[in-house]
Protein backbone atom coordinates (compact mmCIF):
# COMPACT_ATOMS: atom_id res chain seq x y z
CA UNK A 1 0.00 0.00 0.00
CA UNK A 2 1.56 3.18 -0.41
CA UNK A 3 2.54 5.71 1.84
CA UNK A 4 1.28 8.87 2.97
CA UNK A 5 4.07 10.59 1.96
CA UNK A 6 3.87 8.36 -1.72
CA UNK A 7 0.29 9.64 -2.59
CA UNK A 8 1.35 13.57 -1.43
CA UNK A 9 4.28 12.83 -3.95
CA UNK A 10 1.47 11.57 -6.48
CA UNK A 11 -0.71 14.58 -5.83
CA UNK A 12 -3.55 12.16 -4.57
CA UNK A 13 -3.28 13.87 -0.79
CA UNK A 14 -2.61 17.94 -1.12
CA UNK A 15 0.88 19.47 0.28
CA UNK A 16 2.19 22.93 0.81
CA UNK A 17 5.11 21.86 -1.84
CA UNK A 18 8.63 23.87 -1.69
CA UNK A 19 10.52 21.93 -3.86
CA UNK A 20 10.75 19.05 -6.54
CA UNK A 21 13.00 17.46 -8.59
CA UNK A 22 12.81 14.42 -11.02
CA UNK A 23 13.83 12.37 -7.47
CA UNK A 24 12.88 13.99 -4.70
CA UNK A 25 9.75 16.29 -3.13
CA UNK A 26 9.89 18.71 -0.57
CA UNK A 27 6.92 19.76 1.47
CA UNK A 28 5.69 21.81 4.99
CA UNK A 29 5.19 19.56 7.39
CA UNK A 30 1.40 20.22 8.81
CA UNK A 31 2.91 19.57 12.59
CA UNK A 32 5.74 22.25 12.38
CA UNK A 33 7.99 23.02 15.39
CA UNK A 34 8.70 26.02 13.94
CA UNK A 35 7.67 28.24 11.06
CA UNK A 36 9.41 26.44 7.44
CA UNK A 37 9.66 23.08 8.84
CA UNK A 38 9.99 20.99 5.80
CA UNK A 39 10.34 17.24 4.91
CA UNK A 40 12.40 16.23 2.14
CA UNK A 41 11.48 13.14 0.84
CA UNK A 42 12.33 10.77 -1.58
CA UNK A 43 9.55 9.51 -4.72
CA UNK A 44 11.01 6.21 -4.45
CA UNK A 45 9.08 4.44 -1.82
CA UNK A 46 11.73 3.28 0.93
CA UNK A 47 11.41 2.62 4.26
CA UNK A 48 14.86 3.31 5.87
CA UNK A 49 17.03 5.90 4.79
CA UNK A 50 19.85 3.47 4.52
CA UNK A 51 18.06 1.05 2.44
CA UNK A 52 18.89 4.10 -0.33
CA UNK A 53 22.00 3.38 -2.33
CA UNK A 54 24.96 5.42 -1.82
CA UNK A 55 23.95 7.44 -4.81
CA UNK A 56 20.49 8.02 -4.01
CA UNK A 57 21.12 8.78 -0.48
CA UNK A 58 24.11 11.38 -1.00
CA UNK A 59 21.52 12.47 -4.08
CA UNK A 60 18.59 13.59 -1.44
CA UNK A 61 20.66 15.17 0.96
CA UNK A 62 22.34 17.17 -1.87
CA UNK A 63 18.77 18.36 -2.25
CA UNK A 64 17.98 18.62 0.89
CA UNK A 65 21.04 21.08 0.82
CA UNK A 66 19.64 23.54 -1.10
CA UNK A 67 16.32 23.28 0.16
CA UNK A 68 17.74 24.35 3.14
CA UNK A 69 19.57 27.36 1.94
CA UNK A 70 16.40 28.13 0.31
CA UNK A 71 14.52 28.05 3.63
CA UNK A 72 16.83 29.79 5.80
CA UNK A 73 16.70 32.65 2.97
CA UNK A 74 13.58 32.59 3.27
CA UNK A 75 13.28 32.28 7.46
CA UNK A 76 16.30 33.79 8.52
CA UNK A 77 17.74 31.83 11.30
CA UNK A 78 21.13 30.86 12.62
CA UNK A 79 21.15 27.28 11.07
CA UNK A 80 18.72 24.80 9.30
CA UNK A 81 18.99 21.52 11.36
CA UNK A 82 17.95 18.23 10.09
CA UNK A 83 16.94 14.85 11.87
CA UNK A 84 16.20 11.60 10.55
CA UNK A 85 13.96 9.47 12.85
CA UNK A 86 12.08 7.46 10.42
CA UNK A 87 9.51 5.71 13.36
CA UNK A 88 6.59 7.56 12.78
CA UNK A 89 5.68 7.10 8.63
CA UNK A 90 7.27 4.04 6.92
CA UNK A 91 8.89 6.45 4.18
CA UNK A 92 12.48 8.01 4.39
CA UNK A 93 12.22 11.68 5.13
CA UNK A 94 14.55 14.09 6.06
CA UNK A 95 13.12 16.98 8.64
CA UNK A 96 14.92 20.50 7.90
CA UNK A 97 13.79 22.53 10.89
CA UNK A 98 15.57 26.83 11.02
CA UNK A 99 16.79 26.81 14.58
CA UNK A 100 17.79 29.92 16.37
CA UNK A 101 18.68 27.78 19.35
CA UNK A 102 19.21 23.65 20.09
CA UNK A 103 16.00 23.22 21.61
CA UNK A 104 13.97 24.56 18.64
CA UNK A 105 14.92 21.05 17.37
CA UNK A 106 12.99 19.01 20.28
CA UNK A 107 10.26 17.14 19.11
CA UNK A 108 8.66 17.22 22.36
CA UNK A 109 7.64 20.57 21.70
CA UNK A 110 4.06 21.71 20.74
CA UNK A 111 3.33 22.04 17.34
CA UNK A 112 2.13 25.18 15.82
CA UNK A 113 -1.18 26.03 14.65
CA UNK A 114 -1.15 27.46 11.36
CA UNK A 115 -3.88 28.40 9.12
CA UNK A 116 -3.98 27.26 5.64
CA UNK A 117 -3.55 31.27 4.63
CA UNK A 118 -0.39 30.90 6.81
CA UNK A 119 1.04 27.95 5.64
CA UNK A 120 0.73 29.30 1.82
CA UNK A 121 2.71 32.17 2.66
CA UNK A 122 5.84 30.26 4.28
CA UNK A 123 5.55 27.65 1.14
CA UNK A 124 5.54 30.88 -1.14
CA UNK A 125 8.18 32.61 0.53
CA UNK A 126 10.06 28.94 0.46
CA UNK A 127 9.32 28.22 -3.10
CA UNK A 128 10.70 31.79 -3.85
CA UNK A 129 13.46 31.31 -2.61
CA UNK A 130 14.37 27.74 -4.04
CA UNK A 131 13.10 29.20 -7.69
CA UNK A 132 16.08 32.07 -7.10
CA UNK A 133 13.40 35.12 -6.58
CA UNK A 134 14.00 35.89 -3.55
CA UNK B 1 41.79 28.11 16.29
CA UNK B 2 41.19 24.54 16.18
CA UNK B 3 37.68 23.53 17.03
CA UNK B 4 37.84 20.72 19.86
CA UNK B 5 36.76 18.37 16.93
CA UNK B 6 39.61 18.84 15.14
CA UNK B 7 41.87 18.05 18.30
CA UNK B 8 40.07 15.18 18.27
CA UNK B 9 40.80 14.58 14.91
CA UNK B 10 44.52 15.01 15.23
CA UNK B 11 44.69 13.01 18.07
CA UNK B 12 45.63 15.84 20.35
CA UNK B 13 42.51 15.04 22.31
CA UNK B 14 41.75 11.52 22.98
CA UNK B 15 38.41 9.72 21.50
CA UNK B 16 36.78 6.87 21.33
CA UNK B 17 37.11 5.86 17.44
CA UNK B 18 34.69 3.84 15.71
CA UNK B 19 35.77 4.78 12.25
CA UNK B 20 37.67 6.41 10.18
CA UNK B 21 39.13 7.28 6.21
CA UNK B 22 40.98 9.97 4.48
CA UNK B 23 38.00 12.65 5.10
CA UNK B 24 35.78 11.47 8.16
CA UNK B 25 35.98 10.50 11.31
CA UNK B 26 33.35 9.16 13.85
CA UNK B 27 34.38 8.69 17.59
CA UNK B 28 32.06 8.25 20.62
CA UNK B 29 29.93 11.13 21.86
CA UNK B 30 30.81 11.21 25.49
CA UNK B 31 27.69 12.38 26.54
CA UNK B 32 25.61 9.83 24.88
CA UNK B 33 21.46 9.27 24.89
CA UNK B 34 22.17 5.81 24.35
CA UNK B 35 24.92 3.41 23.86
CA UNK B 36 26.03 3.48 20.98
CA UNK B 37 25.48 7.14 20.31
CA UNK B 38 27.72 8.87 18.01
CA UNK B 39 29.32 11.70 15.87
CA UNK B 40 30.66 11.93 12.72
CA UNK B 41 32.82 15.09 10.97
CA UNK B 42 34.79 15.83 8.45
CA UNK B 43 38.42 16.17 8.87
CA UNK B 44 38.31 19.56 7.02
CA UNK B 45 36.65 22.06 9.85
CA UNK B 46 34.08 23.68 8.87
CA UNK B 47 31.54 25.35 10.84
CA UNK B 48 28.26 24.99 8.96
CA UNK B 49 27.36 21.79 7.52
CA UNK B 50 26.22 22.96 4.22
CA UNK B 51 29.22 25.16 3.34
CA UNK B 52 30.37 21.84 2.15
CA UNK B 53 30.43 21.77 -0.99
CA UNK B 54 27.73 19.52 -2.56
CA UNK B 55 30.55 16.40 -3.18
CA UNK B 56 32.12 16.62 0.36
CA UNK B 57 28.41 16.81 2.04
CA UNK B 58 27.48 13.82 -0.05
CA UNK B 59 30.59 12.04 1.01
CA UNK B 60 30.06 12.79 4.53
CA UNK B 61 26.32 11.33 4.61
CA UNK B 62 27.44 8.26 2.37
CA UNK B 63 30.54 7.54 5.06
CA UNK B 64 27.91 8.43 8.03
CA UNK B 65 25.72 5.77 6.26
CA UNK B 66 27.73 3.10 6.84
CA UNK B 67 29.04 4.08 10.77
CA UNK B 68 25.12 3.72 11.26
CA UNK B 69 25.26 0.13 9.59
CA UNK B 70 27.78 -0.98 11.81
CA UNK B 71 26.75 0.76 14.79
CA UNK B 72 23.11 -1.45 14.45
CA UNK B 73 25.43 -4.04 13.99
CA UNK B 74 26.87 -4.17 16.99
CA UNK B 75 23.73 -2.16 18.62
CA UNK B 76 20.51 -3.86 17.06
CA UNK B 77 18.19 -1.39 17.62
CA UNK B 78 14.71 -0.32 14.84
CA UNK B 79 16.72 2.39 13.41
CA UNK B 80 19.60 4.55 13.62
CA UNK B 81 18.48 8.15 13.78
CA UNK B 82 20.47 11.54 12.65
CA UNK B 83 20.76 15.12 13.92
CA UNK B 84 22.69 17.28 12.74
CA UNK B 85 22.05 20.66 14.84
CA UNK B 86 25.67 22.21 15.21
CA UNK B 87 25.16 25.59 17.78
CA UNK B 88 27.11 23.69 20.22
CA UNK B 89 30.79 23.46 18.43
CA UNK B 90 31.89 25.38 15.17
CA UNK B 91 32.49 22.40 13.69
CA UNK B 92 30.05 20.46 11.35
CA UNK B 93 28.82 16.90 12.49
CA UNK B 94 25.91 14.29 12.47
CA UNK B 95 24.52 12.93 15.40
CA UNK B 96 24.09 8.90 14.76
CA UNK B 97 21.70 7.51 17.36
CA UNK B 98 20.74 3.77 17.93
CA UNK B 99 17.08 3.96 18.45
CA UNK B 100 14.12 2.06 19.83
CA UNK B 101 11.84 5.06 20.46
CA UNK B 102 10.81 8.03 18.39
CA UNK B 103 12.07 9.66 22.51
CA UNK B 104 15.30 8.22 22.36
CA UNK B 105 16.45 11.36 19.84
CA UNK B 106 15.24 13.66 22.27
CA UNK B 107 18.24 16.13 23.24
CA UNK B 108 16.74 16.87 26.07
CA UNK B 109 16.89 13.13 28.18
CA UNK B 110 19.74 13.17 30.51
CA UNK B 111 22.99 11.56 29.15
CA UNK B 112 24.55 8.51 30.13
CA UNK B 113 27.45 8.39 32.41
CA UNK B 114 29.60 5.96 31.06
CA UNK B 115 33.35 4.48 32.71
CA UNK B 116 36.11 4.45 30.34
CA UNK B 117 35.64 0.24 30.06
CA UNK B 118 31.90 0.61 28.90
CA UNK B 119 33.06 3.14 26.28
CA UNK B 120 36.36 0.80 25.32
CA UNK B 121 33.67 -1.87 24.95
CA UNK B 122 31.22 0.29 22.70
CA UNK B 123 34.01 1.49 20.62
CA UNK B 124 35.48 -1.79 20.27
CA UNK B 125 31.72 -3.10 18.93
CA UNK B 126 31.45 -0.27 16.69
CA UNK B 127 34.80 -0.65 15.56
CA UNK B 128 34.60 -4.53 14.91
CA UNK B 129 31.23 -4.03 12.85
CA UNK B 130 32.47 -1.31 10.49
CA UNK B 131 35.70 -3.51 10.34
CA UNK B 132 33.41 -6.22 8.87
CA UNK B 133 34.60 -8.24 12.01
CA UNK B 134 31.10 -8.42 13.44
Amino acid sequence: MATIFSKIVAGEIPSYKVAEDDKFYAFLDINPLVKGHTLVVPKKEVDYIYDLSDEELAAMHVFAKHVALAIQKAFPCRKVGEAVIGLEVPHAHIHLIPIQNESDMLFSNPKLKLSDEEFKSIEERIHNAWEGKA
